[in-house]
């Protein structure tokens, strides 16, 4: 096992985990490697000696219970001292920069940087600032790398390969990080991307990102093998919902009906937290074509192969 | 010492610690004798690895402090990774089903789910749902069953056995979860437990439970070996205390008069935090008969046994 | 490097670290030479096994991040178990005294209580009612022991030696446990220590403690080695900063023009949170002379050694 770990970390040459738009088809595929790696081992092997005496900062300005957690338990399975730190709480309520504080926790010695901003580019900013590593948690709707991450290896231990697979995206386009680190990450390894949502929620002009873009699910999910159901995220919506929940729900919730439409081992993805009846049916999400918790635990271990990536290279006699 | 450990281990044989009401005599007869051995051991050992790699997450769904602290350091003592779940950051504020989250929560690869929810029957609910091993922190006014060991425990350090023993609960019995684990933990024990409060704090037909009912402190108080006083929840009276705080005192407080009708030996026990004045004066709070800290104490080695015994057994060697 | 350290443990009599004031000499030597040992190895070696099996309680009255980080962090590289505490979450808010909060804490195993209290002299009455060890994070206006020392440790690495240095500290002075503890701590290695604000902030017969008063900081920067930089604490202005803001900038803040009447090598200190602009400029802040960030790196290490002082001794064959 540790000869495919050392063999994935070949791949791998950067220090930071920014997003998936520009990061390089070798670097994507060391992650998912040694994700998968990791994955595969959690059963036997509980913890590992990695990030042993490395110090990971969850640095978190927007509220987060699932991918935090998901972090802190990545790193604490590799050993390393975890230091929670919200922005409530923080000295940047005293009027501390944004920066200087970046800076403190460097020089408390922090080794792994993991950063959620409402504010798209922070941990690129950040990045350049820090010598530590900095791992994007999300910032704005910009990039979710990870999540990006474990929708694909799913993608991958279900299916096989992406290559060649038809994966459409479906809801809140305009908001969602998740879908654009989908988007760069399933056309490297070769998908054909569909973003589908109501014109209000799809922004104008994503089909130059090379997706196809459609208004009309059920015309849409025949062909697919993959869905990926984003979340609404009522927290983020304005103006209102345009359509109405309901209508919502009527036109693009994924439910019993729906899927029948689709090919017989359609995989169903949603990034939780999901709102049952609104986007995707009980039915279906606890049906035999969900991978909700396989996600999940995927999950966890993209955090463990990125940390270990960007931090804890060289290190592999330790384990 | 682990010979020990391994025998009390032999007499449990369950996944969760829901109540005592549901647990045989063997299985806390086990967690007694598992207890002990960590609470003799602490002074010397203070870092076991039968958790090691494993993850105890401590989902409180109420304000708590001393009994979550208590918890996440027996996990810690016993190496296990920790995580501090709360219902106000997580995710359940965006709409997620409480089975949801305790799904994602397995997903993440919980092995222990400390949970504590002000509705009876949330820890049982989790346990049918869930692979992962459940403990009860508290539900409801239903059981709290690790307060409920730990004062078995003191009892049994103080006292030899519980066998023939006569018990006092005093005071808010109807909210009380603590009166519960005790009233079912003293009764496998072979104790007398008599319930003493005001007519407006005592369930009718608690006498159903084959308890003693009494609203007189005085008359009750010379016949009994121990003394368990309940801590008046002001937090949870809704239409003013009756009695009067000041009534409560007078009636049901104990302090050095009331004291001085007890045997000599009687002991005093009260699941903090106490009101002191209140249910129990100062002089009798920190006096000879009272044993609050070994309490304290107790209830760390008993959360540490819950674990072991849950989700450590076979480890052993690993000591 | 560990002999190093077995020689400044000699210099230590100590079980708590409560102030500079009170602070024998050779025990400060003792912390400084540790606290250089820590700092020159935490590069190499990241995880030491000093504080193994040991509890360390974060009891923080008062919101901070950064020191409350800091002791967490120099808590875990010495592999102690933490646990966090705030008043907002305990049992102090169900009217728990807090003498008994303490006791409990003490029940549950902590060796070592850092306590943060906006009362001067808690810290004290806990080292009184305790058996554990107590680090004082800051009592109110009175004295902030590892911040003094942190300062100290950083004047020593820069220049060598405290002794004959004339050290002014600029500004708040009448809200500062930072002043406080620079004061005695300087004193005792034998700098001249001067104290420079507006006189609204400098509090009435402070020449008492053996300090220069000056209100004009032009006069007095030129013959000065060191400039401590205090933080305007706008959070603790009740009655509106006076002079204003701008004026205070004007008077006290330390900008490139006022760094030119300064000896070339003066050393800029300054206990962040920092407001660039008003008490410090971004080019002094940022400048050669300023040693910020390694005041932070010497705080990790301060506290470290502070911990393994009090808690840690005659353990060093376990690293």
């Amino acid at each position: 096992m540790l000869s495919q770990l050392r063999e994935a970390a070949r791949g791998w040459s950067g220090r930071h985990l920014l997003g998936l738009e520009e990061l390089p088809a070798e670097a994507l595929e060391a992650l998912l490697q040694t994700a998968e790696f990791f994955r595969q081992s959690n059963d036997e092997q509980r913890q590992w000696d990695f990030l042993k005496g490395k110090v990971v900062i969850n640095l978190f300005f927007e509220d987060s219970t699932r991918t935090r957690t998901s972090f802190a338990l990545a790193a604490r399975k590799l050993s390393a001292n975890v230091v929670e730190f919200s922005s409530k709480s923080s000295s940047l309520s005293k009027g501390e920069s944004f920066t200087d504080t970046a800076r403190n926790l460097e020089a408390l010695g922090a080794d792994i940087v993991v950063v959620r901003h409402k504010t798209p580019g922070t941990p690129h900013l950040l990045g350049k600032y820090l010598n530590t590593c900095v791992l994007n948690a999300g910032d704005g709707a910009h990039e979710h790398p990870t999540q990006g991450l474990l929708d694909l290896l799913t993608v991958r231990q279900v299916k096989g390969s992406c290559k060649g697979l038809n994966v459409v995206l479906v809801g809140d386009i305009a908001h969602s990080r998740v879908a654009r680190s989908n988007i760069w990450g399933l056309q490297k390894l070769g998908a054909h991307v569909i973003v589908c949502g109501p014109k209000t929620l799809v922004p104008r002009h994503i089909e130059r990102l090379g997706v196809e873009v459609s208004h009309d699910l059920d015309e849409v999910i025949p062909r697919c093998d993959v869905v990926n159901i984003l979340r609404i995220q009522f927290e983020r919506q304005r103006t209102g919902l345009f359509p109405s929940i309901r209508e919502y729900a009527h036109l693009f919730g994924v439910d019993d009906r729906r899927l029948s439409l689709a090919k017989p081992d359609v995989l169903i993805l949603a990034p939780g937290p999901i709102n049952r009846g609104v986007e995707i049916s009980s039915g279906v999400a606890d049906g035999p074509n969900s991978r909700i918790l396989q996600q999940v635990s995927n999950g966890l271990a993209v955090r463990m192969a990125a940390m270990y990536l960007v931090a804890g290279q060289g290190m592999e006699e330790s384990a």
